[in-house]
């Protein structure tokens, strides 16, 4: 089955952006920090389009790469605005599935839908993979899809910086154990690229 | 000039110790799991040494003895008196020097004095190391010394775990980049152990 992976750019501090952040200055005040090691050079009118993004190294451009080969994007609403819902393709023409509390009644651009369902929504970015992986975005989506046991793993790269202040990606978690396994450890010029399997609850049950 | 570097545990999602830590827990609710790489097979009376801590595995291990085999010992007060004082020798009776809002009364055990200005606390740590590097514990005491600008490295081991809640590594800190530089990055078994070098804010502000 199509698994659902998270993947965040993140400060050894935990933050995915600074303060402020808003459709203007998606990564907030000192946020842009984060992307530093990138070059995006996409076109004028949406030089931020994630497709347009270059690592200035190989294993940075090899994670990327990977992301960008997955079938599917299952997105949080608050980051597929930011992102203005990404001109509607975030990457090859793949279904883009929003989690939102509440759908509007304008429809979404290009290959986006809305689901207010947690589950739905998982479920439904797995089904319209087409047996690819599917790529997961924002810090308050993917905390609603670990709360509700449907994060299979998570690549963060930690960039060596401390923010201090912002949004973080674990936030208002419950006090509860989440176990995980780390399945790869890569060392790129100057920052790691940690990626972890979220163990089923139950297993981490059984070990605590 | 011996080099002040903090040795933490942590887990993912930034703890170093869960909910409602104190004397009797000084991992907090859940915490006990950042060591659960760990044994220790120190005496009856004081089972929680760290000299009697072992890893289960060789690069925990070179990591552990590296951090043992510094010449001075610098921490908050908090992690001192939780930890017993040590019993006034945290290891091969290097000096301790305790970082506390005011001295108490009563002097400290062993080899342990008070001190209550964190620069102070740092030039004396670094005079009483003999050449060798100082062991910073204590997460307040931690950036305490990050915002004085007297912390030279962090070598933080990254627990597969996500905690949910208790006390962040990373907190309060003023909404200003710290810049770091990744010096090592160690794949034990199941989890990474980083080391980054904190570049002094001049460089900082220089790049940025």
């Amino acid at each position: 089955m199509a698994k659902i992976v998270l993947y965040m750019f993140m400060s050894l501090d935990g933050f995915i952006a600074g303060p402020d952040d808003g459709p203007e200055q998606g990564l907030g005040v000192g946020g842009e920090r984060l992307h530093d090691f990138l070059t995006f050079d996409g076109p004028d009118d949406d030089p931020d389009h994630p497709s347009s993004a270059r690592s200035h190294d190989e294993v940075g451009a090899a994670v990327m790469a990977e992301a960008m080969t997955t079938g599917a994007v299952l997105t949080g609403r608050r980051t597929f605005e930011f992102a203005g819902q990404w001109g509607g393709d975030h990457h090859d023409g793949v279904p883009i599935v929003v989690l939102t509390r509440s759908a509007p009644a304008e429809p979404p651009l290009g290959h986006a839908r809305y689901v207010t369902d947690v589950r739905e929504a998982a479920a439904q970015a797995r089904a319209a993979a087409g047996g690819r992986d599917v790529l997961l975005h924002g810090a308050e989506a993917a905390r609603a899809c670990l709360r509700a046991g449907v994060l299979d793993e998570m690549a963060l790269s930690v960039v060596p910086v401390l923010l201090g202040a912002g949004r973080r990606l674990f936030d208002d978690m419950p006090p509860e154990l989440v176990e995980l396994e780390l399945v790869r450890a890569l060392d790129g010029p100057g920052m790691v690229h940690l990626r972890y399997r979220v163990l089923p609850a139950s297993a981490s049950a059984g070990e605590s």
